[in-house]
């Protein structure tokens, strides 16, 4: 793992600089939307860390309630990892077992498969999340980086879901910068990523290539808009190069909001649009 | 209720025009998705059986599913509406009870209230209906109508989330007007309208004001940009005004994708925007 964490010099980022601008952004958030307080989901991945990690620094650690979800298949290390970061943030936590929901469902369907499960308990963890944060009038933090969410490794309405994501415009390897600097303990820094759906799965196992490959990747062919030709002469092959904007393409729809068969002068998101912190 | 039925001329639509509209847009967006199938969920409500008499109509009954989701304190009448529903389209069905999964969770929580009791049973649903559209290779249809999504009465990442909504861009008084021409029977075109949470529940009686008025309030207001002194000139108070205009903007986060924290040159919805049926 550790020789395939190199990252790019495009890819650095300046860890002070970046953490003020999304601790503001938390702040300001929260703020306009009259909230206080804030709800983090925690797996004990880097993500959801570096997430509680500067919502703990944007509002206080009074303001921040971190929430455990395990399923009985979730592994001890992840719990684990999850109580080392609510314990160094000092903020309150709850365990909900999501356990008795999941298997009431599956209970009735015949062969789900692993994929399939995967959807159904990130989904039930957004209805946990979702509703601890109508409790406690709280926001509910993504933890969704730009890497996933351009490749479509995540699930719609699932974790996938929030009211705001500081960490959505980070690449994972820019949030292996951010969460080091910022204290996330190295053990969750530097663990194997994983879904934790599965023993043994690994996101770069089930993507077939490392953070820091298709992070490079995906920052010349989005954030410089490079030409195919140019990605092929920086190192890339064509077939990644194919594979990963087929990724792209086809999670399109994990990024916007439901299309509406247009029928008047004013549709929703085509011509009524308006921020989603509008607030005047 | 039927004299609270009468529609402004302005909110009349041409149903033959809309209904060919609707079909047509259905039938390209499963297409251009890459599917051939539907899953829609039946309440016994007037929205989801016009979205289902759509459906069959742009891609035939034998790719159109409708999904019936009742909690135990659902009313019998809403069943057999939705039995009457996909009876009348011949449309193969399914009925999946969400008890089990939604008393899981009620036991470990105290207290909730109907609200967010809702909620969850409307997320589950959504977890439901996207699992099985997962099963059978199908697209979520949506049944959020336009005045539903303005005013935010409906729950984010439960009823509102959907594949793409043919019936968003229609007014509750449209969506009546646009059943009866397409042959949803007259008794569930004609009750009232519920989100059938607990006994009695009407969505009049809950938003204080009924759909015939709120609707041409919200033509005037969105549709055509009224100003505030235009409204009460045509007859509305000041208080309502503001009440809906409150409600409009307060549930705008419900109608957009989570805030990113712009860290970037090339932020996901921000700089990155596709449309969601991108796919070139």
């Amino acid at each position: 793992m550790e020789t395939a964490r190199h990252i790019d010099a495009d890819l650095k980022i300046n860890p002070r600089i970046v953490r003020d601008i999304l601790v503001r952004f938390i702040r300001w958030e929260v703020e306009r939307a009259g909230f206080k307080k804030a709800v983090v989901g925690i797996s004990g991945g880097v993500d959801s860390a570096l997430a509680a990690f500067l919502a703990v620094e944007a509002i206080g650690s009074n303001n921040v309630r971190g929430i455990l979800l395990p399923y009985k298949t979730s592994s001890v290390d992840s719990r684990d990892d999850a109580l080392t970061v609510v314990e160094k943030l000092s903020i309150p936590y709850e365990l909900v077992d999501i356990t008795p929901m999941a298997d009431a469902y599956f209970a009735m369907m015949d062969s789900l498969d692993n994929v399939r499960r995967g959807n159904v308990l990130a989904r039930l963890r957004m209805i946990v999340l979702y509703d601890l944060s109508a409790r406690e009038r709280a926001l509910v933090i993504g933890t969704s980086n730009k890497t996933e969410l351009l490749l479509g490794y995540g699930t719609i309405y699932g974790d996938m879901a929030s009211a705001i994501n500081p960490i959505g415009d980070l690449y994972k390897t820019q949030v292996w910068q951010l969460a080091s600097f910022m204290g996330v303990p190295q053990k969750i820094v530097e663990k194997p990523p994983t879904a934790d759906l599965w023993v043994g799965q690994t996101d770069e196992g089930e993507l077939g290539i490392s953070y820091p490959e298709v992070d490079r990747l995906l920052f010349h062919l989005v954030d410089e808009r490079r030409s195919k030709e140019e990605l092929i002469e920086l190192g890339f092959s064509a077939e990644l190069i194919e594979r990963v904007e087929q990724m792209i393409v086809r999670s399109q729809f994990k990024r916007r909001m439901p299309l509406i068969g247009k029928i008047s002068h004013r549709t929703i998101n085509v011509d009524f649009r308006y921020p989603r912190d509008w607030n005047t």
